[in-house]
């Protein structure tokens, strides 16, 4: 059985830690081990970045080109110590979040040079591409729906989730264009949908690679 | 008056701090503001990155990756939060390594890919570039004493002072190459020499700054 490596994108409310966790235990019941990731985080060191990204204080004066590079260290520190060693053992890697995100958000969203993110996510990645990547579409007022939600819900505040509205129309517009760009590796679909057909549309897609 | 800034680079133990505070007492003496920064630090979130880099326990697993592009965010971060507003306000910045530091531990030292390093650094300090640059060179066995020192005077681990040897030696090639290649800016100076010498050479080149 072959290792491969999904990652899950899309903005705020498409569900998809939700969808992680189903297809997760669908594939564990086919006796699979599976390893599931989130980013930024996911190591110790990516875990102290994730809270210097969203948690601290001082966040609202953080630059766009810092943040940027924060992601990446992240990531470069995922990549290596986790998401490589676990496709070598034969481990199936569901990501929440990978670097279209990076690309979407400070690429687009906050309007960071779009080759200069690039060449940074290939520096942090290298030759470690996901198989497939799966969109979770949802309307903008949906994603702000759950954003102000969560804002009410909690304390905290993060980062992300105090931006403006134009912010989240060109984070959509980079979503869209990427998955333009790659459809092979890109999987729209539209998560208003009721969550048991997300769920199939999401199994057939990733189904011939756990039976490959 | 004008604004301008000066870095300190080299290995440990050429005395940079010391230098530094002796530098900052001579320009404060003519009334001048100055600013004093290190690397990796100097603002809250940067402070955030330098422990992280620097004193957590899980350091000895950080991959060259994550460490150059962690370096280069505090750097981001420090350049538009504090180097150009000082700058702007014409104050003198004097900064304890800087990007030169990146090019000779992570470029050389940690043989990362030399073109890359430099792109990331473009990336996260822009135009904003040192007016002058000190080395304050000594001997590989001067700067290994000073390390073994502090490991031995604290419980804290640094993660530079455990690399081993052959990677100082690049890191020194480094240095050597830079400053070959940017003659201009670089002024290396033996910093074998009395205190009170070297103190006098710094003056020599900073002097023509604070007085244009």
């Amino acid at each position: 059985m072959k290792a491969f490596f999904v990652t899950f994108e899309g903005t705020e409310g498409g569900g998809k830690s939700t969808h992680i966790k189903l297809l997760a235990e669908r594939l564990r019941a086919m006796n699979r081990a599976v390893r599931v990731l989130r980013e930024p985080g996911g190591t110790p060191i990516g875990e102290e970045i994730r809270h210097t990204l969203q948690h601290s204080a001082q966040n609202a004066a953080m630059t766009p080109e810092a943040e940027l590079l924060l992601m990446n260290a992240s990531r470069a520190q995922l990549v290596r110590e986790v998401i490589r060693p676990a496709l070598a053992a034969g481990e199936i890697v569901l990501c929440d979040r990978f670097y279209d995100s990076t690309t979407a958000y400070q690429g687009y969203g906050r309007e960071l040079d779009l080759a200069t993110v690039r060449q940074i996510i290939d520096f942090a990645v290298g030759p470690t591409r996901p198989d497939l990547t799966l969109l979770l579409h949802v309307p903008l007022a949906v994603s702000e729906a759950r954003r102000q939600a969560r804002q009410q819900a909690g304390p905290q505040r993060d980062r992300m989730e105090e931006a403006d509205r134009s912010f989240f129309e060109r984070v959509e517009r980079g979503f869209a264009a990427i998955a333009a760009a790659e459809a092979a590796r890109f999987h729209r679909l539209d998560a208003t949908q009721p969550i048991e057909r997300v769920r199939e549309e999401i199994w057939a897609r990733v189904r011939p690679l756990a039976e490959a």
